[in-house]
């Protein structure tokens, strides 16, 4: 049961007015999401992956995508990925390919550098980075089964240096969507699976008799998938569990309101759930907003989508200025925030909390999905309060280094024993002085 | 009901054994803990601590610890966090001095760099690195309540720029180590609220009348805490669930066998379910060690903990050569990897999968647990395959840039046009096209 926030809240909030507060609060607050508890279907489904492997992962892609396989089916063959390609209509795939290029060239600065120094008591120390081993992309079928987010997904591993990349992408009835399979071709990876659902993650976590289990993955899905995410998480690693899409548009009089618009709509387009916000130190610009809102949902086609997510849950705040402007913004912490305002660089400064910032009025949001370069999967629901979109790091680990020397050792090791001694931890202690004892024996 | 895995595995295991294989695939699976199944418990707490907030922390730090508190005593106050310092014995001090300033080296070196540059279409890119508002930091009360941890989490949180920091940590009976507080004030906590549990968690996660809420939580804990901070993950940050500590020393013949011997028990000292493991390719080296482990176990005051940790899932592995050991030691993947050798840093070049490398036999692995430098939270139970120590990373996170220039949308717009057509998001499509047919129609 969906319980629409705007029974509650007005569309239209005034900072200035008396209970501008508590009406924020409830924005900030608003349940927009439900999350039908399917933790005890996953963890049978989990369990019986677990159990028979392949077999399991067949008969549930028979009973929920109505499609037979055999364990030599599960992967797209060499000649099924080629066919699916070329099949791929080719104004598409030039867009593919430009914004794989683009995407690559962003995340390979992302790459971060390994450390080694000596310090002044003769330790060395550092660290290196190395790539994940085995990565799992998993794709939704169907509606939501969108190329761009596998290349999002998929070239961040391979620019870590991730050796081995498996999709998962479910066909429904056997409908392939061949921009799936050209974006993965363009991302290296040629191990793709037509399966879906909580069966596809837990074979991905665990194994089965045709699939090699992976150590990460990453990617989209619905409550089944999330579920299962969660359950597999420690056995595996994953990335963050998104919620629905978020804009965030700051505003001065000075843009076009059906710009503005257009872009609240292309979050609100994406699902009921999501949530487009204007926030404007100019009401009359907003009020404009809001009417090229109304206007624009006459004829898109996805109106009643976007019309029910910017009924639900869309807002217009009228501010005193830009400063509040910037103490809202990071209150809300948006998944995408869109400054259309004169000075955008200067503003961007007083940012502190946003997935992504889109700057100044030539930069719609939509770029970032597709071709802009950075990531765009985001974190959503304010947690870019403490965490980030995906990258490069998503892929790869870190491991210290440290190497004493005899001297280092004598000159930190009595604290590391007084340390120990006081944690109870007589073996850890013992383990320094063995050492020095043997220095002070004058062995060395 | 711990199920002890030595029943199945024998303590050596020899690489040449034609049964090895199997053996090692033991090893790597056996299951060391149990986990008590008190999600329903911990679901119940953080509820009453949303409805009622201090009551129902209070409440359960008097049934759970035996402490009566009030608003106004669950925190420490200045004067109390003043006296506790002050009765700190003042070689521990300076030990935790010496830590602190080391540890602050260490991690002031992860600070990553912001970005910022234009590409050859004219559109800006870059991305910029903040800090989390605010952390909470869990310390353990009882036996394993460590100054080291404090620190080790702490430290991070600071170097990277948080700007409130609070600890909770239990005091069953009011008992406190004055070393914990020491700590936290080194680290420059001020906050510290004596309470803990799966309260903690949630007065941290969700606020009550007198804790305000924080964005991450760190630490630590116990099933009930592990549990807790599942939960509440998603709406705040967490760091690792840890599991019991491991080890893996490496060693040739040349090393003093009793060195390695106490190394393994520093790890077997922590938990009954900690591992233990040596790989050598010296049988009789392998063996001395064993003995050395033995004798060191007559009269180790932890020797009951060490003991049933060493019997249960210690290991010794005599392999053909160091290239095998290399091989092993990456498919243990462990938290800490001890490399008595030669020729340590040629040989950790071959590792790809270890929470923290120490190299050399003048480097025991207790150094890292408290003035190496390095972090000494980190990731256990094969985790190290896709996950990192704690480190700055934790308490900052990434905003991506875009701004693009009428140019370079010119450049990269119609991609952007054709890929969103193509995923049936046409007001993504029309956001850019709006743009560029203003662009067209020669106002710019």
């Amino acid at each position: 049961m969906r319980e629409p926030g705007r029974t509650k809240l007005p569309q239209f909030l005034e900072s200035t007015d008396p209970g501008f507060e508590a009406q924020f609060q409830a924005l900030l607050t608003m349940k927009r999401e439900d999350s039908p508890d399917v933790d005890a279907v996953v963890a049978q489904i989990i369990a019986d992956v677990r159990a028979r492997g392949d077999a399991a992962v067949i008969e549930l892609t028979q009973r929920f995508d109505r499609l037979a396989l055999t364990p030599q089916s599960l992967a797209f063959t060499p000649e099924e990925i080629a066919a699916h390609c070329a099949a791929a209509p080719s104004e598409e795939r030039a867009a593919l390919d430009l914004a794989a290029e683009r995407i690559r060239a962003y995340h390979a600065r992302q790459m971060p550098q390994d450390a080694d120094w000596v310090d002044e008591s003769g330790a060395r120390l550092g660290w290196r980075w190395t790539p994940v081993e085995a990565a799992g992309l998993y794709v939704p079928g169907g509606l939501a089964s969108y190329p761009s987010s596998v290349l999002m997904n998929a070239i961040p591993a391979q620019v870590a240096g991730v050796d081995r990349l498996a999709i998962c992408v479910p066909t429904p009835d056997g409908v392939v969507n061949p921009l799936v399979i050209y974006a993965a071709h363009l991302a290296g990876v040629s191990e793709i699976y037509r399966i879906g659902g909580a069966q596809a993650i837990a074979a991905l976590a665990y194994g089965t008799q045709t699939i090699a289990p992976v150590d990460k993955i990453t990617g989209p899905g619905n409550a089944f998938v999330a579920a299962a995410k969660r359950r597999v998480f420690g056995k595996v690693g994953i990335d963050m569990i998104a919620g629905p899409s978020e804009i965030l548009v700051i505003a001065d009089g000075g843009g076009d309101p059906d710009w503005v618009a257009i872009d609240l709509l292309s979050q609100a387009e994406h699902d009921e759930s999501a949530q487009s916000i204007l926030i404007t130190d100019d009401a009359g610009f907003g009020q404009r907003v809001a009417e090229a809102v109304e206007r624009r949902l006459e004829t898109l086609e996805r109106r009643e989508i976007a019309g029910a997510s910017w009924r639900d849950f869309g807002a217009v705040i009228t501010v005193r200025d830009l400063d509040e402007a910037a103490d809202l913004s990071n209150r809300i912490a948006p998944e995408h925030l869109e400054l259309c305002i004169a000075q955008p660089r200067e503003f961007a400064a007083k940012i502190r909390h946003a997935g992504a910032i889109f700057l100044g009025s030539w930069t719609p949001e939509a770029i970032g999905d597709y071709v802009g370069g950075p990531n765009h999967v985001l974190p959503t629901a304010r947690s870019a309060r403490f965490s980030s979109g995906l990258s490069v790091m998503d892929f790869i680990k870190r491991t210290t280094l440290a190497e004493m020397t005899p001297a280092a050792l004598r000159a930190i090791g009595p604290a590391a024993e007084t340390l120990a001694r006081s944690e109870s931890l007589e073996a850890h202690g013992l383990s320094v002085t063995a050492r020095l004892e043997r220095l002070n024996d004058g062995d060395l």
